[in-house]
């Protein structure tokens, strides 16, 4: 009589055997319009099977693989410093222990912590990031940690020239205008992702995507909902793209708010994602 | 004064004046994750009157045809067996009536039930199945009778070469090689359906619609949403393919989980679907 | 201290310096099977400020322009007249001081009022009308005035060969026939908006969407979602197409059912076509 | 085979048997905040199967009674006077073949369709009614016919004297100043309802029931629910004490809007209400 | 790094250590009107975190004692004998190693599972039974296993005058009349609940709560909401009632269906009766 | 033409003549349950108009009254300190300029950044308390500033014997033994509500609301419902003994959670609540 472990479908291996890491970041503290990222994970989990473990598009089953599901991260509820913190150590430990990361948010600026440990260990690490919003606000509202600048702050480690966006379709003029001598800002698809993949396969790749870079009508349930983004087929079209990069040193998938899609659909779709991307880490 | 008839919408005909008769299986008695294809059919009869009844797309109106509604099956709670023995014994009336029927589920193992009255009057007959599962586990926790077996149940009957998949994206491995040496399954989509109504254009056919072969963003109201699906146009495409089958024996409609598409649009396209089809069988 | 006031995102122009006036018709009382369009307006100018006032589609910004929210209409409720009639004084008196009307609906029908004294004013005004619906009945249950006979009404005004539809595909027989004779329709796409575009680019223009023409994966939150309408992407196609228009005497924008669609993303697409197209009006 | 007939459970009476009559009215034209009570007749038709047709309450069965179910009228939309003209007309059929009406709202004014017949033949007839509001005004923006004057225009045919309310807690002060001098109103509950009934027993009386003068706590499906109502053991002591009443001519029970109560609690109070009423109606 | 491991909170003990279990039964495979109950445990689990492990009821922490929670059985679709063969198995396990159960369904039927392990150690078990409905039907369309006769089957095993049923207010006729000659009703509500729980007081007693014994308006959450229920205050009395109890031997609570209940009220509902239950078990 | 005004019914006043000051809150940064309550006010101040602005209970009506509607706050995200700030100031502004504030939260933290400002300025003033929940821990996941501690910051600040519950069912053990040696807690319900009024009455009082303290059956669109709570009759009746107070110095009303119960009730029952405080304060 075991008490009872609930993981990730697939997602049961013990942590000392280990090659992958997946973790919830429960945080959704600077969400302005309508919280609710941090139930993800945790729904995530459970509905996960609903899902088979096999891929028919990459013919892989999770079962194949060995993935720890770490459960979620215990953060504190107003206070944004101290949530990154959390997420920056965990990381870290993950990564010292040999390791790849994948951390489900949470809202968008969790990529800030678990970034910080990646840029540390890699600090030649190169950013793929879809979304439909820049995220490149220098602040909001006066807030610095904010999920509208959290790609701002990537930047302020990274410098230049080493985030590529793709999906892109909603910002200020002033963050579309900031980009373009910043960074590789694709808009409203995923073209050229071909091309981005050529020219950075053998750096250390951290992928970040916001779930939202799917257009709404296959993923309603998130915060802001942005017509005119990716279907699901472009988007597995962008996830079997990354399977030519050399050395993923990341992952996270955020922004799923499972209670704006009562069809459960856009859970499914998250899980999906996340079930195509460990193996896409495991590649 | 008469007592209140409900009907589709259209399908006001005398049963004995009807060439085709619709009818309602409302079981969901195995569904593994979410309940609630029971509910289908009842909803869909009520919300069918906001749908009209004439088809730009093959220029037919409904109240053209003969067509009866017998109203649901009166199916008890928690007997698989005695559930699909009355669908069988209600289908072989119909067939025996010189009818075609076409059913409504409930979830996906009805269709055993109809299929074997079906097999029974057209040993000959092909099947031609639309959806995003294989349904080819040889049994489901121990139960041969199951959702998830439903078309290797159907194979039990008709043998290898007599089924084509379409629109295939979720099974374990097993599944999928296994359909490799007994039939033809197109994943994903529904490339070379020309070819293969090309092929059993005259023989009898049954078609077995799962409607979860659409991709969640028209079609979230099912237990199980599969993101990667086909459109409702590319749907349409396929159904307008059917009219050139010369020997349409029987047709069903299922998965369809009103409650969880609040919006009521996936009812609508469950509704729209039974018009085209219901043209389709009367063409 | 002043006192709470609430427009549209961008839209907070004195009436004064405005070139365009938006305001709310939130009528419907004729809607045959399912009301709630009247809640439309002010949900839209709620849920705007999840939305930027930047158009990466076109490079403006609604604070770049001159709009003024009028708010709501005060329509009284079961009688149809009346309100058709109040919509029509609006409308005129925003004519008569130069600016451009946008009305956002409520049901079609209250197009009828705004109409009117749109054509009072231009009388050689054309009509260009998105939809999934013909909207051409004589009458609708023995009334003259309904939704579901507004462009019969318009038609009553301009007579033939002046309206020109777009994405139809629900609607009797009989109205598809009578169309061909009198009007321009184009069924379940796009095709040709650019050749009539040109035709006609520079008369007198009234544009009005129904929302429903786009396909309900994208925009289910209307009262009778008809599956088979066009994407986003290919409506945000058809509004940059509008910019060639030299004059665009009026726009509406209507049957957005805000409840239907819990998630928010039919009213955050219904925004984001509000902003297209009020970029359009000051193009 | 006979075509599929729905009627309220235990309604299954033929007309011409039948010493009740219950039907539905499907109108909410004159709603002023939230519309939806259309759906109120067809769904509680739907969910009275959830119910049993045994009154522990009153230890009779619906199946021992005569009652026959007329299905909805077939109602326009947005023309009141047609929709009253109908109601009028339907109830006069009834009455004139010696049976009871119960009519099922649609929205309060509904009463005063039904009514206009029920004082043609009983020219004597005394009002009992539940309500959460006064439905007093003498117009509401100018129309006299809204559910919020219906009990005004119930006046205007008995006059002074002759109608009583109960559970009123919501209102205008003049509609509650005005009250005092014409009729008999009963704040907050039915205290006293016992002696109203112990005086006009041998009289006619007709009883309209709008059921939100239950508490939303039991009753939240409705369009405008008031805290501080009535429990459903309240009510049911109310109804219990209707058995008194020697001669009762005609009921209805209006304003449940299906939809606002996700869990179909408010219908099945509806419905359980319906039985009871049926019962009393027929003692 | 330990793997995630899920409870109920306050009931983190180990197996060997714990003097009562709590376990879910997932199973509504004869829920004849709205299915869901299968969710119940799953969600409670979950949302036991919102409530406090201090009763300020009953001046007891759940961190005080010694539960242990065994998580959900793993209970095969379509097979109800296979189902309550496996919770009877269970049960039997939990009881032969000296600790109390504590069920938390699923639909009613799951009661009949373990009971049968309770009455093979405890012939003279008596049961008091907290429910809206009778569930005395000798079968339900045909199916002797059903939630409308589960505790007719449990009669089968205690014969006459063991059981005592409270808050019963729906049935049949013949239901009401069947129990008056074998088992103690008490219609409506707990009256003389302390008359019986003096008399039995030093008898093994089993106890199942239908959590539909409480109004809908505490408790809409559920298959067949029956408004007439007991308050949670009553109920609360009546929990508080059973510390007189001396020898209970097995506990169920059931019939929660969360998804009906989209406020999450049903689902804190039946988390604080778990937890109060829980320390009832183990005063 | 004046730009649109959005204002609580009856709330119309300018802020120079205005006695009493509404204003919104709309934080909710450390809920820890569900958040939410940022939407209160805005989703209050558009459903209000369903609402009477006549109080058939005080028989007052709001329009009798002069009161201010200063919007809500534009409060940042992930910012606590800065929040209350901004509440503080905001309040302090209020009171120097001889209103009284009745602030709409928002979670109950917000009591604290208004509290500060009632306390500079009435250093006597006493405190009434009505919640489901002690709020009386130190910190909260190592918070101080959290909704769970926030009546314990409030006591920091006047020290013991000044704070009065009522209503509290749900706290930490800790949190009800250490309210005993510091304030009075009234556990379960408003019982002596009446004397402590008699004894504060002179006294400068602020009133605190968390309207959880009502039971989720009224009142389920909150975070964390309770069961066990007060009616909306209790409540009414504790409003109206709040009338015996001569000094009522600043109220706020807080923890609704509109999207938590879809069929608005909680959000008409908390404008009720208003109605009647706004009454109260003015009195």
């Amino acid at each position: 009589m075991n008490r009872n472990i609930e993981t990730f479908i697939g997602c049961e291996c013990e942590y000392s055997e280990a090659t992958t890491v997946v973790f919830g970041a429960p945080f959704d503290g600077t969400t302005s319009f309508r919280p609710g990222t941090r139930f993800a994970s945790k729904v995530m989990r459970s509905e996960s099977y609903g899902l088979e473990s096999y891929s028919p598009y990459q013919d892989v089953d999770l079962y194949d693989l060995s993935i720890y599901d770490g459960g979620d991260l215990d953060i504190p509820f107003g206070n944004t410093t101290k949530a990154l913190d959390m997420i920056e150590e965990y990381t870290a430990k993950v990564l010292n222990d040999g390791k790849t990361p994948l951390m489900i948010g949470g809202e968008h600026l969790v990529t800030l912590g678990a970034f910080k440990s990646i840029f540390n260990k890699y600090p030649d690490v190169h950013v793929i990031h879809f979304d439909a919003h820049t995220d490149l606000r220098d602040d909001y509202l006066g807030e610095k940690l904010s999920h509208a600048s959290v790609i701002r702050r990537v930047w302020d480690l990274v410098g230049d020239n080493r985030i590529f966006q793709f999906g892109i379709r909603s910002g200020e003029r002033d963050e579309f205008y900031w980009a373009k001598d910043h960074m590789y800002t694709n808009k409203f698809n995923l073209d050229n992702l071909d091309k981005v993949v050529e020219k950075i396969k053998d750096k250390p790749v951290y992928i970040t995507i916001d779930l939202d870079v799917l257009d709404p009508s296959i993923f309603p349930g998130t915060g802001t909902p942005e017509a005119g983004g990716i279907t699901f087929k472009e988007l597995m079209n962008g996830i079997l793209e990354f399977r030519k990069l050399n050395n993923i040193v990341g992952i996270d998938i955020n922004e799923l708010s499972p209670q704006y899609d009562t069809s459960g659909t856009s859970t499914a779709v998250a899980c999906k994602v996340l079930r195509e991307m460990l193996i896409v880490a495991n590649k």
